[in-house]
């Protein structure tokens, strides 16, 4: 199997360093360092009509969807094929770095440049896509654009799930113009699909300890969230014994510091468990603290595993709590299934990386993406490129070279125009490529 | 030794429980639970010009220091005597109870009315006092007005502690229009006061658990705060695998729990040991914590032992942090010796209460006073009323009942006519009541 179209130049990095400043300018005044750009915040929509920006100068039909995700086409030979996509997402956790989502993004609208400057015709139409509210930092829930693309999150959905203001997915989409009682209209069908695939940074340090361009993912973990509560007594640092305390942050430290040695135990190889945010009430130097809100991130490629870690750690708290009388409550954020991506798009991507010259590692993601949502929809697969310093990511320090991602683009275009080329090939074709 | 002033009245239960609500209304608006009136700020300035309004009213001269601190003095009919002062503070921590320092300014206002009204004579001056900015909550400086009237903080001591908002002492000061530059103008002269007494809650379960209505207090836990920096690296949770971070709440659980031991271990007896304040950065569910200051107070009856642990605590938190590769750094806060109050006054107070027919237990403080600070200038001591709810203090469920309010004027008001009929006699005589 080989790709019918032979590219005539390669992914331009300076192009693409260009684009990824473009889109880190766009933070919330005082937000601290690197980049903030919250989930259905008007800056993330100001993101989304750049990148239709982009897309209308290239000549793309562009469109936002229901859900507030931005689509842009370019038409294929066939009219009767389904779409090829590929795309990531332009929001951010809070104080973020340059590259989470937006290097996906980026690395589409280089792929359209490159489709159009060499007149390259494909088959299937391709779609690049712009997904919205791909982080959780704000809801608590992830990827709710491509959520709602891949049939997971319904209109009803919306109400239940507040940032730390008490507003909720559906009252932050009406205040940027989005109705959520409309969102089922975003749903995407699978006739329409034949193929996506994403690109994004490793967001971990595997690629850049063995010094490799490229990660194949094969699976990607899943998520169980949910927030502890912890309601003690608060009273006077002074005044109060340490035998008469019920110290709601010392209940707390008690159950990260538990959650640490969860694990790293090894019956929980692979698990990871994370407080990423606490909150102590009152905050008074002087005061012992009542009340302290601790949310919780349980990832795992194990489905069981996962579930049962979080409903064991659930149990250390409520048991700690008893013991130090301090009550425990949990409350379920969210949950998303660990998947294993199909073979047929992986294998496309693995042979891109042969026809490219690129070395490469078939690896899981630990971190959750929208190609998890809509997988249940298009066969999907993703392109991992390197994350330097130590793979740190949602943070300023996250970095990847633009020649690294230049070199993901070029993997990506060959993996698309191969899938495209491959289109009444059936997929079992692609199973055992020459490797 | 008797008193030589006999009252006709006891104090008015209902009289006190209306001054307390009165105080209480005056919160900050939309800042949660209970009451929030916090150092330097125009609300706690407002509370004293409430408490001038009262002295006023009552026909005393009434005046505000250089440090913000306001002083109602009731002549005496011998001009040459030093005065006789009592009083308490008038800010509160965040979501504070009712009854922390406005106990003993409302006991003050209570004082002056029942001399007034049976037109007792006194042969000192006798002032009444509200100290301002009594609460280390928003600077981690507590007793900042009694520590500038005990000579222990000057003009230069105010620039270097800052709120959450970087707001300095000095600063605070300047925003309610009291000169920082002027504050040694507060500085009490010794030959000026004979004697003070504050009266407060007891901020604990002593008293309510002996079914006793006053704690006369022989010494006062020092205090050692300081903060702790815990600098990790912030990283995606998904992509991070667990012996690849450097979680900096992680690390902070882990100081928080082991200090928790600490001050239960057998050889800190009597140590008490918050962490009241904890501040997470990013602070988002899908990020290791890169970032997290801890803000700790230490307290002991046992100066050696006080600084001994906290600098223990300090170098316990360096070995987490070199652990775990998390930096570490220590920046001390504020520091208060733990005092012993003078038996002259204490005897006083221990008269009144036998005078009174009512029980008394002599105990320590564990929270720090504004009695603390000026007990170097004037000879000093403290008479405690019971609180209620297992002892709970900068909580709103602080509770002291109004009937133990007025007892505890009761005794505050036959102590002060004591102190004030010994003038002449020397502190000695009052060294061994017949108890």
């Amino acid at each position: 199997m080989s790709n019918a179209v032979e590219l005539q130049s390669r992914a331009d990095a300076d192009a693409i360093a260009e684009l990824i400043a473009e889109f880190a300018a766009m933070t919330e005044p005082d937000s601290g360092p690197g980049v903030t750009r919250l989930a259905y915040t008007p800056l993330e929509r100001a993101a989304h009509e750049r990148f239709t920006e982009h897309m209308r100068v290239l000549g793309l039909r562009v469109w936002t969807d229901a859900a507030g995700n931005t689509i842009a086409e370019r038409a294929g030979t066939d009219p009767s094929l389904p779409a090829i996509g590929t795309g990531s997402h332009l929001d951010s956790v809070p104080q973020a770095g340059r590259y989470d989502g937006i290097a996906g993004v980026v690395a589409a609208i280089e792929v359209a440049r490159l489709l159009q400057d060499q007149a390259i015709e494909h088959r299937h139409p391709v779609r690049f896509v712009a997904f919205a509210a791909e982080e959780g930092a704000r809801f608590g829930q992830a990827c709710t654009g491509s959520r709602i693309a891949g049939g997971l999150t319904a209109s009803a959905d919306l109400d239940n799930k507040r940032d730390v203001n008490g507003v909720s997915i559906a009252e932050a989409m009406r205040s940027v113009g989005i109705d959520p009682a409309e969102v089922e209209d975003a749903r995407w069908r699978p006739q329409d699909w034949h193929a996506f695939v994403e690109l994004h940074i490793e967001q971990g340090s595997v690629l850049d300890t063995l010094g490799l361009p490229i990660g194949v993912v094969d699976q990607i973990s899943g998520s169980t969230r949910f927030a502890l509560r912890f309601q003690g007594r608060a009273s006077h640092t002074g005044g109060t014994p340490m035998h008469l305390r019920a110290d709601a942050l010392a209940a707390a430290a008690q159950v990260i510091f538990t959650a640490e040695a969860l694990a790293k135990d090894s019956r929980h190889h692979g698990t990871r468990i994370t407080v990423g945010r606490l909150e102590v009430s009152p905050g008074s130097i002087t005061t012992i603290p009542g009340d302290c809100h601790a949310y919780v991130d349980v990832r795992d490629v194990d489905s069981d595993r996962q579930r049962d870690t979080a409903a064991e750690l659930a149990d250390i708290a409520r048991g700690i709590g008893r013991v130090r009388g301090v009550k425990v409550s949990v409350r379920p954020l969210a949950d998303a299934s660990p998947i294993v991506l199909p073979a047929s798009v992986r294998n496309a991507i693995v042979h891109a990386c042969i026809t490219r010259g690129l070395d490469y590692r078939v690896m899981p993601s630990g971190a959750s993406h929208d190609t998890q949502m809509i997988s249940g929809v298009v066969p999907s697969g993703m392109v991992f490129v390197p994350s330097r310093n130590h793979g740190v990511s949602h943070s300023p320090d996250e970095l990847t070279d633009e020649t690294d991602l230049a070199a993901g683009v070029d993997v990506l275009i060959a993996a698309l125009l191969a899938l495209d080329g491959a289109a009444h090939e059936s997929p079992e074709n692609l199973e055992n490529p020459d490797v």
